[in-house]
This record gives C-alpha cells, structure tokens and sequence, in this order.
C-alpha cells in the first residue's frame, strides 16, 4: 500500500506495546532512526500492560513507510496493527453524505416533512409534474453515473472500484457549484441495460453526468440517452475534456497571434475525447484537424474497420495527407495528445511551425515530458497539476451542470460547449495571459458563475431552456 | 392549495403594491378584517413607487387564507403574486442535499480524493472489492425506491410525486441513524424492469429500503432482489409495519395479562401490510389469526383468484370461521385494521373477549373513531400522531438499517424483524407501560441503538453478518 505514495505525506501506525517487554522510547527512536517524523500520538485504548496507539508519522515516502514498519516488527512487544496513509483515510466511509436542508425537531416538523403534510405537495406535483423542478431535490441533482469500464487510466475495474472517483466528483460537484450530485455505479456493462437503467431512475434527476465508459460504447450511449430523456445528458470524459482543451487552445493563439481557421492541428488518440476534441474544434472553426492513432493519420481513402473512425476521417484531414505523426506533424501550429507516454518526440516538435502549441494530455504521464521540450514549444499544457497549465474538466462541469439545472435545460447543444470554453478562457484577462497561464486555476471563483452564466445565455438562444427566463431580473 | 391545510398555520403571501395607488395599512387592515395575523414582513424589492414584500400570516385554517386573498386583490393598486404555505416553503428545492465530508481546500487536498491520488484507492478496491464496505459510502449508504405505484393512501400518482415521500425518509435515516439515504423513484411499473433497474445500481449501495410499491407486484419485486443481491432489501409497507404493530401488541398483552398464542386475533385489510403483519404475528407465536377483507372471513377451503390470499387462507384460521367481519370478531381479543375508514362499529368492539385490543391503522383515517369506543376498548392504537399509541414505522427502519450497515448483514431475516419489534416494545419501562402509552414516540432516542444491537445479535445469530464480530470490542 505505501509503496506508490507520493512525495512527503503522513501515515498513521497503529501498535501495539506490551509496557513489560518495551517503551515507547525506543518505539520513536527506531522511527526517528528510519527517517520518520512523529507528528502526533493517539492513545486508543491503555489496559493493564498493553497499549494501542496511533502515531502519525511525517515520511518523505512511501519506502520510509515500509522501512519503519520493518524495524518496529523486530522489536520484542511491539506488534504493528495497521498502517494507514492520509489518501486513505480520506476515504474512510466514503467522501460524502446525505444532509436533511433543514432538522426535524418535533411532530410537527414531522408532520410537515413526512405524512401526513407530504401529501399534499405529492398531489401538488401529480397535478403539474412540472412542480417536480421546485418542490423537490431535482431543482439541483444529477447522477454520476459510470459503468467501471475506463475509470482514470486504470481501465475496466469494475463498478465498486469506481466508486471513489465519483464520489470525487461529487464532492467538487457540490463545493464548486452547489450541485447535489449522487454517484451510481452500475454491474452492467452492456449499453442496452445502462440506457434502461439510467431512464428507469431519471425521474427524480435534474441531469445526468456520464463518467468513464469506455469507447465506442460511450457515443451510442450518450446519444440513445439524450433522445430518451428530457433532462440533460453529458459524458465528461469526452466533452468535459473538449471544452477545458478548448479554452487552452482560445488563449493559446491569443498569445501566438494565429487563428484557428488557419492553424494545422495533430491530434493524436482517436477515442472519446479525440473525437470530442475534433469536434469542438471544428465547430470553433478549425479547417484543418489531421488524426492521428497507432496505425498512422486517418485518412478518408482508407476503409477502417472501426465505423468511427471512418466517421471521424470523413470530416478532417482535407489534404488527404499520409503517414505516421513523424510526417504528419509537419508545420503543424497545434500538437494536442489524448494518447499515451512517450508518443511524441522532441524532433516532432521541431518540425512543427513557428510557436508550437504542444498539448500533452495523456493521464497520468504525458505523451512527452514539458522538460523536454521547455526551449522549443511556445507554449505547453498537460493534464497534471505539477506543471503549468492544467486542462482539468473540474473547469467545465461544475459551472456547466449549474447553469443546466438553473434554467431547466432538456438538454446540452454545442452552443453551450462553445460557450463554456469561450467562458472558461475569457477568465483568464489580457495582463495576466502569458505562455505558463493560459487556464485558470480549477480554485477560481470566477470560473463557475461564468460558465453557468455562458452556459444559461446558450440554452435560452438554443430554446432548450424550460424555465421561464429569469435573467432580466437578476 | 390552500383549501386543505390543518389546524393554525402560517401562510406567506407575496404582494405587490403600487404605492401610489394604495397603503401599507389598508393591507394590513384588510388581512385582520379576514381573520388572519401579520407576523412578519419582508421587502423584497422596491422601485419606484412598486414594492414587492412577503407577508407571513398567521391563519387558523385554509378558508381565510383563501379569504384575505380574495379581499386583497379587490384593492386597487394591490397585486398578490403568490401564496404559500409552511408546508411547501419547506420542500422549496427539496429536502435534502449531497454534502462533501470534507472540504477540498487545496491543490493537495484535490490529488488526494480525486486524480491522481484517489487511483490508489481504487486499485485497493479493485483487489478486494469488500474493502468497499470501508473506502466507499457503501458502508452508510441505502436507496429508499418507489415506483410511485401506492404511495402513502394517495394511491398510483407516478415517480416524481412519490419523490417528498422518499426524501422526507432520507431525513428520517440521517437525522436518526446516521444513514445516508437517497431516493430514487423509477420510471416503470414492471416488475422485471424494476428488478433489473435495482440490481444494475446496487454496486455502491449497501442496502435497499422498497418503499410505497402496490401488492401483489411488491413480494415478487422483494423476493428477486433478495435472492439476486448479497445486500439486504426490506419492503418497508410490509415489515416495518409489521415490525411496529408487533412491538405494540407485545406491550398491550402485557398490560392484559394475555399470551399472543391464547389469543384470537382478526386483521381486516389482506393486502401487502396485512400479510405481513399476520407472518410476524405467527413468527411470534399467534396461533389463531383471521384475515377479513371485503368478501369476508378468508378460509382455506374456499379457491380465491388472488394467488397470495389461498396461501394467506392455508396458514390462518384454523377452525374454518367463515363469515363477515361482524361474524368472526365474536370473542376476538385483539382487532388489527391495516384497511380503510368505518370498517370497524362499535357493536362489533362490544362483541370482543374481554379487554379488547383495537389497532385501527388505516391512513390517514382509521378504521374507528377512537373516541367513539374509548370506555369500551381497553387498548387503542392508531398511524395517527394526534391520538395516543402512534404505530408509525419510523420506529422501525432508522434503527433497523443502522444494525444491517454496522454489520454489513447481507439480508434481512425473520429473526430481525422479531428481534426489533421486542427491541421497540422493550424501550418502554414496566411503569411507564399503560394503556396510553404501549409504544415510544418516534424521538426517543433510546429506540434506534436498542433495534440497532437486536438486529446484528440477530445477524450474527443467524449467519449474515459479514463484517468481523465487532460487538465484544464495545
């Protein structure tokens, strides 16, 4: 467990001493000697000669943390009961809980909350479904809604396992935008099943957010969903993605002084978020994307076995041109990888244009190390937050699920994407836009509302918004 | 919407008045003048010479609330916008909310419950999917699920009406148990979508509250997701219920000195809450129980099209009674209503043995006036809150789930059930026992740890508790 820890972090030791063969002296000085740093002491329980206790111990990482439980076991009364790291206990019982808004002190509360003075607002809703957006809990919730199947780069683990991550999601949904979202991972992992399901527990939902359903599967699943449904359906990984990358790429050529309709654009990985990358640049207005996946460029003389790639090159790569990214990515002004490590070579990026804009997205190593490439590229984002530049989704979807349930949207057009990204970039002002900050912070307060807001101004204008405008009056 | 308020209650009504054509004073003048009593006033907006302000009026029933708006509008001048009562303000946008345990307050904090760190999290769950129970909200989490079907007496008035119910119950299991509890009402009525739905989002939850499903699709719907789910599904009509009515028959036979199997007891009302009420009364050792409904006295010798009543008939009534109500409940010692309103006469309470205990339970009107046989029955309880002896299943489920979560129980067997009735009925003392008083009220506080501790004894006991015993480390 401590061995993939991170830099500097606590973890908590619990032992167990027997005070007739040991003291706890000789306890924190092997701990000392081992190179860790006891930060805190919790006594557990204390009877009669032996003790439990939790020590809270400042390591550099995670071998510090395996080299000291090694050296407590060896000493005579002393037994290591367990070793937990902060990740974990963070994770103790879950990250989130159900909260009542408002506390049931007495029966008349009761009475008003529950039976029998429920009733009353159940007619209200039978009587105008439409109630359902105020009187209840789908004014401001949506499901995290994953199958297991793509979860972060980990792959298909499974319902259970993906459990954290949406609770994640979660947590941010409701810090960053007041959005109560609930996480539901399914055991299917068959589409038909995973539209039913999510169509079967819609009612109470004021949208539905996709997470981590593996490619192709996510397309028909996300569009089967939409037709289905009257509330908003929106598969992050791809367009979360797109948006955030968007908004990199605004301020990119703000900065470089290009237009997007003029640039060549690589993009490498054509899966879910390749293709909803291609997308949304094209509907910003790029003329010229070229694809780019193991087998080389997509290209629209080439029959592909897989029907979305045959989809995907019919709509890019004008100039029909051929080869591996090594010819493709010739003068091209923009390199953005949704692909795996290693796949882009410091002499790639020499032979891009003037200015090169180089978006190494692949999680969590990118497709080549900024380092490598700091004197040559313009301009560099990745998806870690350990280097400038962060393309982070927690930019898009917090403020884009707010302004969905704040004007009742039926459902997300590629207006509202548009506008997220212009909304996104436009956070980031004229005096502070350089190379190393072309993306906010995902900590900034301004994000949010003006997502929400750009997200709002598009439904109205796309007509899919249901409540009546209330924006004049703000 | 006002019409069918209860006893004093505030209004809130919303006005606009146009200052140049009338006063503040006249409003309020003509609100006393219709029996209501400002108290408090809130501005809203103010411009010009427009003033819009909530008014909080206190008003003895609905009529004069409809009275002060029907007056209030015939003044020039005066616009009254909206008018809502306490009852709704409350489910204004729902009655609960998702909550982060923890606050994300740094870049640090974000890479610890969310990528990259919450990846490690993952892989530990990935490898043991039990340690979900510890890492997940799956350890204090449960679906409450309707499909709207037959909701409270309200009958089949869909999903998003059921939703107040449900949500009003996640408060319940927070505010009580410490449960996170989140509704889901479903889209469909059929048993086997229903099933299906169930089962696919079960990977994260650790129980399944069912909850106002129509009889007979609500034993099928259980009995399936029982044997398909290795987490526990209760139908909360049926054996909460049960569980409650039980508990206050224990405590009634030992204010009259009677033994269940001596007695003959007649339950009127065969549907879902009936059937399960008679199972756990012989589970509890009633030997001699009479089911009525409509046609009469059920007794096996007759074939009835209802599958469920020729199996109900074959366990009850052993000496063949057959006949009405008014018939069979000759000589009764205890009288069970889980049916409707007048099914009960006082002349058949004067036919009973000795003692008469009266359980009039149907919502919201029972099957009795309690007043009208009160010097006649010894014992009198009803699902009202405003007469003594409140049979109310909030009794049961807080505490019950509690027990299945603390021990991860991978069902819900009889012995539970019995378990927390004799848990609920031991809460009230030998002297605080009386005829008033047979059943504790839903905020003692003692009830939820006693059911609590019944149910994992009786997990335990039984074999489905999964978690390691934990009781003796108390």
């Amino acid at each position: 467990m401590a061995k993939s820890l991170g830099s500097s972090t606590n973890i908590i030791i619990r032992i167990e001493i027997d005070k007739s063969k040991c003291t706890f002296a000789q306890v924190a000085q092997t701990i000392g000697e081992s190179g860790g740093d006891i930060v805190a002491i919790d006594v557990i329980r204390s009877s009669g000669t032996v003790t439990l206790r939790d020590l809270t111990v400042n390591v550099f990482d995670g071998s510090v943390g395996d080299r000291i439980v090694g050296r407590l076991n060896q000493i005579e009364g002393m037994k290591v009961i367990n070793v937990s790291d902060q990740t974990f206990l963070m994770h103790l019982g879950g990250k989130i809980e159900m909260q009542p808004k408002i506390p049931i002190r007495n029966r008349d509360d009761l009475s008003r909350v529950y039976t029998p003075g429920v009733a009353r607002v159940c007619m209200a809703i039978h009587e105008d479904p439409n109630r359902a957006f105020t009187l209840t809990i789908k004014r401001d919730t949506v499901a995290v809604i994953s199958d297991g199947t793509a979860v972060l780069g980990l792959g298909n683990i499974g319902p259970r396992a993906a459990m954290p991550v949406m609770e994640g999601k979660a947590m941010l949904f409701k810090q960053l935008a007041g959005v109560d979202a609930f996480p539901i991972c399914l055991d299917t992992q068959d589409p038909d099943e995973i539209v039913r399901t999510i169509v079967a527990i819609a009612p109470g939902l004021g949208g539905i957010n996709l997470e981590d359903i593996s490619a192709p599967r996510c397309f028909d699943i996300e569009r089967r969903l939409t037709e289905a449904l009257d509330i908003p359906v929106f598969h992050d990984d791809q367009h979360g993605t797109a948006v955030v990358l968007l908004a990199g790429i605004l301020n990119s050529l703000r900065i470089v002084g290009k237009k997007l309709e003029d640039c060549k654009v690589v993009l490498c990985g054509i899966g879910a978020a390749g293709m909803a990358c291609t997308d949304i640049l094209i509907s910003a207005g790029a003329k010229k994307v070229i694809g780019v996946d193991r087998q080389g460029a997509l290209v629209r003389t080439t029959a592909y076995e897989n029907e979305a790639w045959n989809a995907y090159a019919a709509k890019t790569n004008p100039e029909l041109e051929e080869g591996a990214l090594a010819d493709v990515i010739q003068g091209a002004d923009i390199f953005i990888g949704v692909s795996g490590p290693g796949v882009l070579k410091r002499e790639n990026v020499e032979a891009m244009a003037k200015d090169p804009i180089v978006f190494a997205m692949a999680n969590p190593t990118p497709e080549i190390d900024p380092d490598e490439i700091e004197e040559i590229a313009r301009i560099i984002a990745t998806g870690r937050s350990d280097y400038p530049n962060q393309i982070n989704n927690v930019l898009c979807f917090p403020g884009l699920f707010r302004g969905l349930l704040d004007c009742r949207a039926s459902r997300v057009t590629e207006n509202m994407k548009l506008a997220a990204a212009y909304a996104i970039a436009e956070v980031v002002s004229e005096d502070e836009l350089s190379e190393l900050y072309i993306i906010p912070s995902v900590f900034n307060d301004k994000v949010v509302p003006k997502v929400r807001d750009a997200v709002i101004d598009a439904a109205y204008a796309d007509g899919v918004a249901r409540r009546r405008d209330f924006r004049d009056k703000k």
